[in-house]
């Protein structure tokens, strides 16, 4: 059967296509870089938002209508798993991303869990065999079940930390069976409600332990994937122990960790951190951190994760400039870790939504890439910094410098001239290059 | 002369004093904690805020009336120093602190400059040996003039680098000099207004170069005062580099700084993060990095630093409550980076000003204190943790597990029962406790 | 049965009392203002969150333990009426409200519906002939079912507007039926996702249309509950039509239905639109709109509706102070729009927050009962404000002048002499109230 | 002489010119919706950032280096009124604003202030006879000197009350005198620092008074100006009366004066009351109250007012959408309300910074006109809407229905069908129009 009867194949088009149902600016086969603009972008769809999701909020219950919603239990999740692959495929998208819940549902015994995920994941790999889609990555979800109320790894319940552990056991294993690319951790409610009742030295001690334990049991099975944590700051907990890049990077400095995760970023939690999504990106790549990318946007004058479909284009050319500059994402991609609006409720929205998202992504793209090929802002910064390439600026790079020589120095300086960052000039040339995109698709 | 004739030295008269200038409930000679209260809080005053502030605000001129309106010059620094020592004096503060252009005006050269502050230096050198205040810290002011516009260690003209140096240097003289307990770097404009014209990985290095070269100066000189960074997010830089605590304990890590370090934790910093207060304390307590407090309050609905004083009593108890729970601040003390409102003009809120500040610190420890004695929070977190203390929980802490022993454990487990966090229970006994303070103060 | 089993009636046993289910402040027989403080606060349980809610939020089911959770559909709507009734018996809580969903479950015919909703108003109203507790208001759910995803009055579907014609049709005749006091208009879904596809001109003009036919009916049937308008700005819709107190009143302005309706303010609804709680009940109250309260209070450090119990005394303390100056509020009260934390799961939490609101309004009560006896605020506004009470001020309040006059009256001033708004020591008298709170119990 | 010698005539070049100082996609002479691209929009130079503003900020000095540096007092005025026409002639744009103390300096006593006013308005109008550029607007800064720190018309001191009408007087004078075409009244600190010493009522009223007096005596010198109230919600007081547009309505409508004033929208006054531009362009408009623009964008990840230049595409559209809704601006226009950043420093980023935000606005003009055309936008909405056109809808509307009618009709319904309110396509079509404009410049 077909779940998406009313779309077809979506295809590149061009930009004066009037079909809805066809990308304007992504064209998968179109070489990018090196590669094809498939292979660079590396897009995922995400199964929870996207087939799980049925469009509840805090004040109301799901408005998703979907070819099936009668269905309920393993019924339910296998026909998920048939809908999805044929989305996958009527989409052209390489990659998708689960937890294990989203596949399979929980039984009332942690063992009877399992047989239902082992069912499903079995399902899937059949499917896999004859799908260009492959799985970018898996993990664990350790925040639905009211067992999780304070916590999986930082739970003060031992037996919770327990649980925890089998779950994410069972994950690694799904994820070597499938050959998933990347693990990732998204902290749940790894976090606190209250400091009053908290005790974060040991939930952070133990969340460190459970990440060795993890790693060392990945290694035991020769799963080598690359692991990633997923900062968020403030929600559902309201402190959320990987807060942002930087918080989540001076954890694992503390723990010895750092050699073996990179980071997921995403747009909206970088935002709901007080940063744009473009530093949290910069700040892990100039740490040799950046792993991979929850492509979506948020809405900035609202205080919640709303994971929309990202149609900025000045946050996708942003995006892509800095994952141009960290030469890709190497396993990561581009996962649509965003759902339709609950207004947005029937199936044709789907594609909608990921056509948007994709093209928004495939104009980002191609204005990084110009961007970098005529060297704007490269050139622009290398000369604003061009006093540390020789003199008194080089020996401070250097470190042939200490406080004695550098007040001489500045005893013997005149009025010091700075120039100007012109800031409003480079705003208007990014402007520039994104009107001028349309151009280069065309062409 | 007297420059505040109309107050005389601020004593401590009890709750029901209805004088205006004296303590409710701050009483310096009461034993606390095996010390003075005087001797434990080590309050400050912040030299800019009280003395060189004139009530100035993006939209408009100072409104403050000083005794010393009419002086300009080294004529008003001076005059600065002999109110501030009669302040101090009236106030019966321990402490005090200052940036190096609080104290003494920026000439046309460096070198006039210098003799500026040497000046001012040696005539508050000579207050001193006659006063009970000390100097908490001193720090440089490396964001007024125009040069630092783009920063001062990180800055993308290295003259402005070495002029940085040059002023720091000169800092931690004077903070031998002056015997100081302690030397603050607050990041100024260290951070960048826009990604598009940013180095910011050079500029992070840069900044790690400066500290090292500022520790091996202080170690040069003998100088062995603790090094303190404050932390702040976004405020006058768009992103500041020294964010939070998470943030700066990254950097320090990274760069093989952490040893020499500790932070300076001002509360409107903590909150323009997206922190509590408490919050910031408490993980740099856990890492061992709690070094000194800027004592103050901010206006959560507003978007920017008002540096308020702090009268908030649930924001003095928590904070007080780390500050127990670290052993107290060692070299560190409370220093009130808060100025008057603009509308609170005349010198006589200089001291209501402060008088609502240590009140409030003082029943903010009364109430800690009791917390602590009384286990009340101690014995709810103990209970709540109680599962690491054996069996499973005991073998997770001291890493006598993995997936597999814990996986055959979930395994075993009937359903988990989790204990309520019991928030709302707790900020009653909060509530209880701040009450029943009065009480402790008529005692 | 008892659902409580484990909480015998909670009685005020003093600030001393180690029985947590006492009340600590909060004495009902006390004279306070010329009536008890039980007439006088008019505490309200929310049916909602006390009984119907079940602690899921937007990633986790939920996690209540409650002693009717085997049951469903009408089962359970009765056990929830019983329970809730021996639940206000124990709090000695003069009021409850509800929504029409909260008390009976929505069926598959709106006919049906009405059936169910008639049958547990009977029972509702049997069990309200014995108990002392009696109906603040009711309202009707329209955002829980998918229907409503883009507005109920404001809908752009017409059907739904007549849907949700026919449930307030029915919630003013159940609040009739139930001698309810007030009836809530909360928006809900009125407001917009996106103007994109918005048609605010009309969806505000059939917003109108709605309350004024609802005037109408309710006369028709002579209910003359008081109708209050609850602000909310930005959650669950992008934009809320009722942003604030503000924009509801020009609202109500335009429309002419000013006369009709009064305020239903929220103290977590205020922070989210910016604004302090007091600031909106001091709004309401110059208005002559402030009708009644929703009593919680949020976390400004967090961007959604957290709906806490109210424990923050500042908070309590100004907001009683406002109605106090109000004259109290009239057939309005204090419900307690507030839910237990999610980690807070068993029933006793639900006796432990409700105690903790109540205490901390009787605190808030007794301080600004005191602030007011003294006149502490009054008196400083009063002497701020006296220049308009004679000479050109009270010219300017008489409408006795124009720019003529008062260019020639202003072009013989001297220097003019502003007086110091003095901040800070209000602040801390605040704090000197607060603390003296005690002592008033005690006595 | 020439003050700004580096920079010829400002003129369109197309978009593929490479000379920094040419428009880009503004085309002043191109024909725009039956005007000149140049009638249409309007642009104006604000006298303040550009002539007047020095590049200050909270924690720094004035960076800005200006051709005029060296002077000071009434010599500095002039150079500035000689430098803004060269400026407004090179740029070519039609319109400048300013506040009286941007043009001319406070001097000791107001008659003496009235004089230096009248001298630079003499010389300004004389500037005026040949220039193309006219006033939009001007306005009393009643904000920056110590004698305002309460307020002006809402001040606790009647004086200042009065010096206040003195103030405004003599700008509705200046108004007449210039031929502005608008006056406006922004709120400065007409607002509060805090409810505890603030008596609301009597401040609201008192600006009403002072409002009325306005009217009255621009109507006794045949001043006909458009009135407008610029809304801001929290800056510089911690609360300002004129929040956003919908309490600024409010507020007229209580007080009768909604006939005489019109909106002065600012984008970035719009963000940090939580709404879009669009949002309170939208609601002015549909009530008739668009008056006029302060076209500039901030960061809504910084909590006070930026000003920026706009470059923002996504704004300038949707802005300009509703402009065009409206039929223009009437006599109002696009006043540049921004500062070029404390880091561009230097008179050519000046001229960078206008032709950003014209060439913004240009192209935001013609992606809006073309999506008029298309009917894109208002096509959805009215098929959207389509049911209160005709049955139970249209009766709706005009108002000949009842809940008896509508509950009768509800009844009868079978399961209500919602349309998709398609927001993913929306913007993907959003993102069409913008990069399409390009080709639309070219052509
Ligand atoms: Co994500
Ligand atoms: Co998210
Ligand atoms: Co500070
Ligand atoms: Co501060
Ligand atoms: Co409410
Ligand atoms: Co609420
Ligand atoms: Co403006
Ligand atoms: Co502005």
């Amino acid at each position: 059967m077909s779940y998406f009867s009313n779309v077809n194949k979506v295809k590149f088009e061009g930009p004066n296509s009037t079909n809805p149902f066809s990308y304007k600016y992504y064209n998968p086969e179109e070489t990018f870089n090196g590669k094809t603009m498939e292979e660079y972008l590396r897009f995922a769809v995400s199964y929870w938002h996207t087939f799980t999701g049925e469009g509840a909020d805090p004040f109301g219950a799901g408005t998703a209508v979907r070819p099936y919603d009668r269905l309920s239990g393993m019924d339910l999740a296998k026909a998920r798993v048939e809908a999805s692959f044929e989305f996958y495929e009527k989409l052209g998208v390489p990659f998708f991303a689960f937890h294990d819940f989203d596949i399979a549902p929980e039984a009332d015994s942690l063992s009877q869990t399992f047989k239902n995920i082992d069912e499903i994941v079995a399902m899937i790999k059949e499917y896999m065999k004859t799908s260009n889609t492959k799985l970018l990555w898996n993990t664990a979800n350790m925040f639905t079940h009211p067992r999780w109320l304070s916590g999986a790894a930082t739970s003060p319940n031992a037996d919770i930390f327990a649980y925890a552990a089998a779950k994410v056991k069972k994950g690694l294993e799904v994820g070597k069976e499938l050959g998933s690319e990347n693990y990732v951790f998204w902290g749940g409610r790894e976090g606190y409600e209250t400091l009053l009742n908290t005790d974060m030295g040991l939930e952070l001690d133990n969340l460190a332990r459970f990440f060795h334990m993890a790693k060392d049991y990945a290694n035991e099975i020769g799963f080598d994937a690359q692991f990633l944590i997923e900062p968020k700051p403030k929600e559902p907990t309201t402190h959320q122990y990987d807060f942002d890049v930087a918080t989540s990077l001076s954890f694992l400095q503390k723990y010895d960790l750092q050699d073996h995760f990179k980071f997921n970023i995403e747009a909206n939690h970088a935002t709901l951190a007080g940063h744009t999504f473009e530093h949290e990106l910069h700040l892990a790549r100039v740490n040799g951190m950046l792993g991979s990318v929850d492509a979506n946007q948020g809405d900035t004058l609202l205080g919640w994760d709303t994971d929309e479909f990202p149609t900025d284009l000045y946050s996708t050319t942003l995006a892509m400039y800095e994952i141009l500059k960290n030469g890709g994402l190497g396993t990561g991609g581009l996962n649509f870790d965003a759902k339709v609006r609950r207004g947005s409720f029937d199936t044709d929205d789907l594609f909608h939504a990921h056509i948007a998202g994709m093209d928004a992504f495939a104009i980002g793209a191609r204005v990084a890439q110009r961007l970098l090929e005529d060297k704007v802002l490269e050139d622009f910064v290398a000369d604003r910094y061009s006093s540390y390439t020789s003199g008194i600026g080089l020996d401070i790079v250097e470190g042939k410098t200490d406080f004695h020589k550098l007040e001489k120095y500045a005893l013997g300086l005149g009025e010091i001239k700075n120039k100007s960052g012109r800031q409003e000039k480079l705003k208007a040339t990014i402007n520039k290059y994104i009107l001028e995109a349309y151009a280069t698709v065309n062409a």
